[in-house]
């Protein structure tokens, strides 16, 4: 398929324009390199290792996942530094985990005495670092009493282990739609973070690496001193979503990831394109038609997917090709197989998103 | 992972429990051999050759499939009768189309000139039935007007091409929440699929065989007289939408899937589930704990979900496991590499969902 026309390819299909990826892992590499913070980009946001590959070319230290598999995955290919952001509770993934190659080192979050216990009877090939996950503001994982959390740092040491920093992630407020609003909650969030930071150095630890932070925030994380490294994760693809937040100040990010689709039925009011929930991920909203301002999609069903024109403009006819701008990146990606990845409109190469479907 | 109990497979987890799938499949198979109408199930709701070869087993003529990849994987996997319920205008996908085996007999749909010129160049290894595809209130694909589908099957006809029935699918009426009201709206769609059978008998047409109804309506379709085969997909694995309508006369089909997912995580006021957006699909609504009432799962993040308790109910403990009830079956089916089929507790096989992620 290398050196195909895109509109040669089979459709659906997930496709990334090369020139707006390149570009967009090179403007946060630089953003980075100004601030001194460092660069972990979440691969579960593009799940390829191509990816992970630029981004660690552009600056990045490694990578962060978000499953023991993709954990398994990526170190196979060949990444060498991966903070799992997660808590693992079972014992068979901690055995797998022990399992990956020495060449890589592993970060892994904690949250609960019984994860870390589980993790201190793990045994794996190269010791890992420990990353207590402390809930600064998302409501998820992590513990939200810096008492707590202290104690809990204690005892990774108390067990042998290796003490390595804080996962201080917000993901809630990656997505408040104002600039303004995000950079007072990323304030609070940073503030947050700074009360666990000052009880670890009141309780004569050292709170290690903090981590956290993201796309929608990135900007503001670099400027509040608190984060010593940023796991921004859609920024590489971007998606509707994220294209929707208004005007932040630092660097732009350009569309690279869409789904396109064809045209496949006409009828009087709308035509009918082959991409629907099983191509598409709509947790965030519908898709947005690229080049066609006027056209609207809606009402998805598992293989189809209806275009309206607002305002007497003309739909897209048989055959016709449209490309569709994901609501949100990181399950679209997790829908597909292949991802064309293309520029000036030919295929240049071919990917695969890894441990799809599996964990 | 044969033998292995339930509550060691790695989560999040597809499951089907094997008696409920095999009473829904039997109770499908019942009610069809009483009516005559021919049973032909639509593999898009599970993706699975292991399915298909029950429901034929029960009496289901053939399948119904979504894609050309989907016909590929069934036909390669030995079934061998198949209707692509959808319409094809891409003569790379009729090409592939066209060199699957000749021990599979397969129907196309067509509802455009063009689609059918198309289908007309392919030189396929064993002669296709072309089903005009009719839009008896779906408003998706399929011709509206009975003369220009009366038109079309002549084109059939003309350029020497089989012409073998009217694909006459109403998805709109198959979730309506009330009984009466889908009893209701089944007899307008059998009415609107009339009027396309009668203009073909006033043509001097024979209509062929009238395919379409689906899980909703299937008790409705039967007695209607107009459909020749029926189409249901979710009964064979059922979801929480379809659970949620409200009693139907006939089979009652029981919940064979679930996604099972385990605590990662506990907070003062909720528990982290490992099953979020990758695992579940959210376009009919929020996944249903099965077994815990008072519990409802919401927020759900990539590879996250979050419980929370009702009245002052237990929240599961850190490391219990949860069965959650998709929404939407097909959709989520799409999500997992692999479907654990199990039966008392234990794995008994495990299945490869088909065609996932390609088209």
């Amino acid at each position: 398929m290398i050196g195909m026309p895109v509109d040669d390819i089979p459709t659906p299909a997930l496709v990334v324009d090369l020139d707006a990826l390149d570009l967009n892992i090179e403007r946060l590499g630089l953003l980075l390199a100004q601030t001194g913070v460092r660069s972990r980009p979440h691969a579960k946001a593009h799940k390829c290792v191509e990816i992970a590959r630029r981004q660690i070319a552009q600056g990045a230290i490694g990578i962060c996942c978000q499953t023991v598999a993709e954990v398994e995955a990526f170190a196979a290919a060949g990444i060498v530094d991966i903070l799992l952001t997660n808590e693992v509770t079972d014992p068979r993934k901690l055995a797998r985990l022990a399992a990956i190659s020495d060449d890589t080192r592993l970060g892994i979050c904690v949250d609960s005495m019984m994860a870390l216990e589980l993790i201190a009877q793990a045994r794996p090939r190269r010791v890992w670092d420990i990353y207590i996950e402390v809930d600064v503001g998302g409501a998820r994982c992590g513990l939200k009493d810096p008492i707590a959390a202290v104690a809990l740092a204690r005892e990774v040491s108390r067990l042998g282990l290796n003490f390595a920093g804080l996962q201080a992630y917000n993901g809630k407020i990656q997505h408040l739609r104002n600039a303004a609003e995000r950079k007072r909650a990323t304030a609070n969030t940073a503030a947050a973070t700074r009360v666990f930071v000052q009880a670890f150095e009141r309780a004569g630890l050292v709170p290690g690496v903090i981590s956290g932070g993201g796309t929608g925030t990135v900007v503001f994380d670099c400027a509040n001193g608190v984060l010593g490294e940023v796991q921004c994760g859609t920024y590489a693809l971007m998606d509707a979503d994220y294209r929707s937040l208004q005007s932040t100040p630092g660097p732009k990010f350009a569309l690279a990831l869409t789904v396109l689709a064809s045209v496949i039925a006409v009828a009087s009011d709308h035509v009918v394109i082959d991409a629907g929930l099983k191509a598409l991920a709509f947790d965030s909203g519908m898709p947005a038609p690229r080049d066609l301002d006027q056209i609207a999609y809606g009402n998805p069903s598992d293989e189809h997917g209806i275009l309206t024109a607002v305002q007497g403009a003309s739909l897209p006819l048989l055959g016709e090709r449209v490309h569709l701008i994901p609501g949100h990146c990181d399950p679209t990606v997790a829908l597909h197989e292949r991802l064309y990845a293309v520029r000036r409109g030919m295929v240049e190469e071919v990917w695969r998103p890894l441990a799809r479907g599996v964990w």
